[in-house]
């Protein structure tokens, strides 16, 4: 049920469907490259397999592809970006690159976004920022999946923090990583499979612990990480809390349960607070703080400490975090990027609707 | 077995003695305050508990009760302070003056600190920039007692993070997280009545899942947040992670494995690669994204939309991060500090050594 494609194909496929829909030609193919980012790194739920939710975002005008994104406020390491309802994946890589920028300046910058839509992995962004020898700092809200600990309610997006440190001879520790216990892609897959889900993993309409993962269309909710309050749930539920207020609160975006849904087809929120959903983007110049030659180097021992831990029985190795999507995207960039039948099919509908070869 | 004492009587107390082991009188005041900030939002382990365990790292002169705090590295936007082995009682607010001061000047303030000590709790630093009008972010790192996901080995502290907002009518957002399933404090309280620990708070020596809240005096170890790979202990542990490479890789601290114990009689790590245990502090002001009053006005909707959320059976309500804590406070502040016979010993050890009236 699987049909692989290059990297390339995708790209090339991408961006023109993104110019199609009325993006300039250099937003296309920063918007494909940050998309197709995603699915290099495996995280197949983020990538090419949403391009169809973006372009129906676009038809009903909930996505703006000529924004006019601009700096609405600004200190000497801080900003705060108006994203003009653009994509993500365009109104992102700006806001980055203005904490890049404010780096360079102040030896930090800081910027929170409002008025934007999903920008897919946060990883990508981040790394960016250690392409510097920059630390990169990357978080978003998301439309309300998740019940706080003790909430019927959903309340809060998956919302995901990212934070990459770069090494020396070693690649980057890159931590990309939602709040909750299970991401909503691994949901996904488990409901194609008709499988179970473990115990703290979702909750039904009423709070109980469920382990169907088709819940959440029935009014349930994802879970913060930890799953219950006797594993630390309300530490999952503070640290999604603590993404929400920085790229929402502090930008002027929705926050909580106003975050605007991405399927195009569901109503928006009423009484929305906000403008659009938030973003938050850090840079740290290692030097800044020490000489980024002698940091590499502690970062490297840091490393090579942890990968070389004792593994515990059944397991081959300790990892450190980025391990496994480097190693997805090493493979993928050679064998190609297997997709779904399902998501061929989208990209097809996509290819004859603008009339661009797949 | 308890014995309540007022908050004023514990301070002035534990004043004297740091006054005793050298501490110059305004840092004595600075050490005890932040000490006692533990025992009145009811973090008891983090508390005056630990005075005798701080006298006992100046009697192994571990801890200098002079030392020469100075700034080793700076930016407009960023410091490295070096604590010279004092306190981090001490260490850590002055470290935290330094991050508001730059973030008054920058829009925010950014200091990784290397020689210190531990620092009691975090969220006591985080309010000092809440009182500025300032977002207050504080890590530290800790002696290993966390074993990584898939690990052996105890390779990682308890490494908090704390991140605190400030709100308008409502109280400040405050979440103070170990980036553990459960906080040590918890399990000592299992040890002390010998009861079993739930499955995913500890694994004994060989990294199994165990309920023994004894295991980690066998080699075993406390569990990253989440509990196991099914529920996402990979994400507990790269945030542990995070906060050892924030504190000590980029100060020049120890990380990792070689983080000093606090116990004065357990030896030290052979081999360090940095000096004392290290922290890190940000302060943010409000006003270099938003003006603060708007930025107040929408934290007091987020905050009460979240306290109304629906409550699931058999709990009262959703809790906003920081509430039970201020709670706490404000009845012990009104009732006295209890504390268990043991740490009235202690007290009373140090008081007749000291020539010191508890």
């Amino acid at each position: 049920m699987e049909q692989t494609f290059t990297y390339e194909r995708l790209l090339s496929f991408t961006e023109k469907i993104f110019q199609k829909i009325g993006c300039p030609a250099k937003d296309a193919l920063t918007a494909a490259t940050a998309l197709l980012s995603a699915d290099l790194r495996g995280v197949d739920s983020h990538g090419v397999a949403r391009l169809i939710g973006y372009v129906r975002l676009w038809e009903a005008k909930r996505a703006n592809t000529k924004p006019a994104i601009r700096i609405i406020h600004e200190t000497i390491s801080t900003a705060v970006v108006d994203g003009d309802s653009g994509l993500g994946l365009v109104v992102a890589p700006y806001s980055m690159q203005v904490a890049i920028d404010k780096a360079k300046v102040a030896g930090t910058g800081w910027v929170s976004v409002q008025h934007s839509n999903h920008f897919g992995i946060a990883g990508y962004y981040a790394l960016k920022a250690v392409e510097q020898d920059m630390i990169g700092i990357v978080m978003t809200n998301a439309s309300p999946l998740v019940a706080p600990t003790f909430s019927v309610e959903r309340l809060l997006g998956t919302n995901p923090i990212c934070v990459a440190f770069p090494a020396g001879e070693e690649p980057p520790f890159v931590a990309d990583l939602a709040t909750t216990t299970a991401a909503n892609g691994k949901l996904e897959i488990l409901q194609r499979k008709s499988q179970q889900a473990p115990a703290g993993w979702i909750q039904d309409k009423k709070g109980n612990i469920s382990t169907n993962p088709h819940e959440l269309k029935d009014g349930g909710a994802l879970l913060p990480l930890g799953g219950d309050r006797e594993h630390g749930s309300h530490k999952g539920y503070a640290l999604g809390a603590i993404v929400d207020i920085f790229s929402a609160v502090l930008s002027g975006a929705n926050y909580g349960p106003w975050v605007p849904p991405f399927p195009a087809f569901m109503s928006m929120p009423d009484e929305m607070p906000g403008k659009g959903i938030g973003h938050f983007f850090g840079a740290m110049r290692i030097d800044a703080f020490r000489e980024a030659a002698e940091f590499r180097l502690h970062m490297d021992k840091w490393i090579r400490r942890f990968r070389s831990a004792e593994p515990i029985q059944g397991q081959e190795r300790v990892l450190i975090p980025g391990d496994p999507e480097r190693e997805i995207q090493a493979i993928r960039l050679e064998k190609g990027i297997p997709l779904l039948h399902a998501v061929v099919e989208d990209l097809e509908f996509l290819g004859e609707k603008f009339d661009v070869v797949l």
